[in-house]
């Protein structure tokens, strides 16, 4: 195993650290725009000698860039499949990128640059994704790094721009401002009182979109929700910015009443249900990632309430991804069988809650 | 509450102390003869001042009894439902005797006598039910001790006898030696297997019967069985107790065989059960009785394969009889209402649990 994350801030992990605002409710904010260098064909259709004169084009200037400085490279293309994967697990490529899809391998010459917060993928669909990952509700500050990262490196490579279309991509719902912004949001309170389906629905008229924990296509599992600006068209950064912002910040007030309502009609089952998911996570001996994920949702909920203080929201963070199957792997040194793989998940989330509950001391989870 | 249970050798619940034979698996032995006064109508039958006399002919013996000796006594026309309630849940008196049955009012003259280990019901269906129950599988001792309480009364109280029929009773499948023998026994490895349904048949094929844990019709919750002979007449009391002893000691063997092969198949699915129950019973914050007998049957398993250390059997037991809806009311010392009762089982039942945990210190539930 070649791949060593610990040179990163904590290890590529510092958006999951629990100090950005909301962060019990909104995990993180991301924003990435899709750029492309001009005169040169798209990834998909780019011949694999072009593929890697694209990518050291971009490295000459991003080796050289004080805003992504300290910079840590990964050249996708001499990872091994695990190590491509722990990279996607712990949010840092995409599933494309890490070549995780059957039918489309690794792309040569697919790299990734960060420091941690700012990132650069290379031969994703687009040339270039530049990308900005904050622990919290913080998709201003989010921007504003990857505006001048944005600005830094346009001003050194030429990218593929069109007068009245924006910036060109290799996928049309991509152009013009090539901008995605999206939240990670937790919503169990809005899932408990079954308002979720009709403020998912109000979210889908005002051109946002939602998906699960991993991206297009993935399950919502655990009550987790990516929300996402659809269009990326027709309108300013800034005017997608605020939208998406106003109206994560209108879910989130929905999620805050739903909690106060649970907590007022139905204290004991709320009590309950909490508890249940911490004494299962704390003493279950197989989890599979699915019931692991519904659980801690249960005990972020607890913590959230303030029921349950034996816990950390950067421990509950932290399980998310480290209980995913190339996590175990990388930490038990080895594949695992499918017989093996809950039990050690259920190891490990055994050992960070005993730690937490340990370090917070007897009458922690009192109430 | 007049109700002084802490009078008794604790509280009258020595029989569940853990103390006696393969009591992980067989929690007590009971046997109890039936018997009458001649001369007297039953007291299905008895006119109130008949059964005052009935009574007063037995306390004037039992008073003086040496083998009965340190008594207490219950007059339970003088308790009120909530107060034989409790002696019901703690298994000294019968459904019957307590007037627990809608149709059926507490007798007049009805009490019990009662040193712990032994007891006399009196204006029970029969006058006289002589009654030994012991910790784990001991129907040896239990029977000795009885046969001197029963041999002290018969020479004083003339107990009414057919030479052709044994002694008489209120329910002619009483009649004969009046002897009704059972264990208490608690049988998940048979369940998991699946091989309970043909054990139980075999037992009822050799003329032995079972119920759940509180008597005739009770349902079977949390694998506990009571086993018990069937037939009362045409045998020995030492032949009835002999052919209970050795199908009871059987099926302890059968269970102790589904445990191995439980453990050697399924290692992980029978650790990750009994901890579960035992994370649940650790955390729930609402806890019906059914679901808590389910839950401690989970954790009893698992302190039988030794997976879990941090529990006694003896507490294991408590919780079965405290747990119960009149404990929990005189534990509180009100009547609670049906969503508070839940409430209060489950924080009694986190109560001894992390007490026991305390007592045992830390890494007592580690493996």
């Amino acid at each position: 195993m070649t791949l060593d994350l610990s040179l990163l801030p904590d290890g590529g992990m510092s958006w999951l650290d629990a100090s950005g605002p909301e962060s019990d409710i909104v995990l993180s904010s991301r924003i990435r725009l899709a750029r492309n260098l001009r005169g040169r064909a798209f990834p998909v259709r780019a011949a694999p000698e072009d593929l890697m004169i694209a990518r050291d084009e971009v490295l000459a200037v991003t080796n050289e860039s004080a805003v992504l400085h300290p910079v840590t490279m990964f050249r996708l293309d001499e990872l091994d499949l695990l190590e491509r994967q722990v990279l996607h697990e712990r949010h840092m490529i995409s599933r494309e990128l890490a070549g995780l899809e059957r039918a489309r391998p690794v792309r040569q010459g697919a790299a990734l640059l960060t420091n941690g917060e700012l990132a650069v993928m290379i031969n994703e669909e687009d040339h270039l994704r530049l990308q900005s990952l904050r622990s919290g509700f913080d998709l201003e500050r989010a921007y504003g790094q990857l505006e001048r990262l944005d600005s830094e490196m346009g001003s050194q490579i030429p990218f593929a721009f069109h007068p009245e279309f924006g910036y060109l991509t290799a996928c049309p719902t991509n152009a013009g401002t090539g901008l995605r912004a999206s939240v990670l949001i937790h919503l169990p309170g809005l899932v408990l009182t079954k308002e979720i389906a009709k403020v998912l629905q109000g979210l889908s008229q005002v051109g946002l979109t939602f998906r699960g924990l991993y991206g297009e296509g993935s399950e919502v599992v655990g009550n987790f929700f990516q929300l996402s600006n659809q269009t990326t068209l027709g309108k300013s950064e800034e005017d997608l910015l605020d939208h998406l912002a106003t109206m994560v910040r209108q879910v989130v007030e929905y999620e805050q009443r739903a909690r106060v309502v649970l907590q007022r009609e139905a204290p004991t089952v709320i009590a309950d249900k909490v508890w249940r998911a911490y004494g299962l996570l704390r003493y279950a001996r197989s989890l599979s990632f699915e019931e692991a994920m519904n659980l801690l949702s249960g005990v972020r909920l607890g913590v959230g309430l303030n029921l349950i203080r034996d816990v950390s929201v950067y421990t509950l963070n932290k399980l998310l991804i480290f209980t995913q199957p190339a996590h175990i792997a990388e930490r038990e040194g080895r594949a695992l069988s499918d017989p093996e793989l809950p039990i050690s998940r259920a190891t490990y989330v055994r050992r960070l809650l005993e730690e937490d509950a340990e370090r917070r001391g007897p009458g922690g989870g009192a109430d």
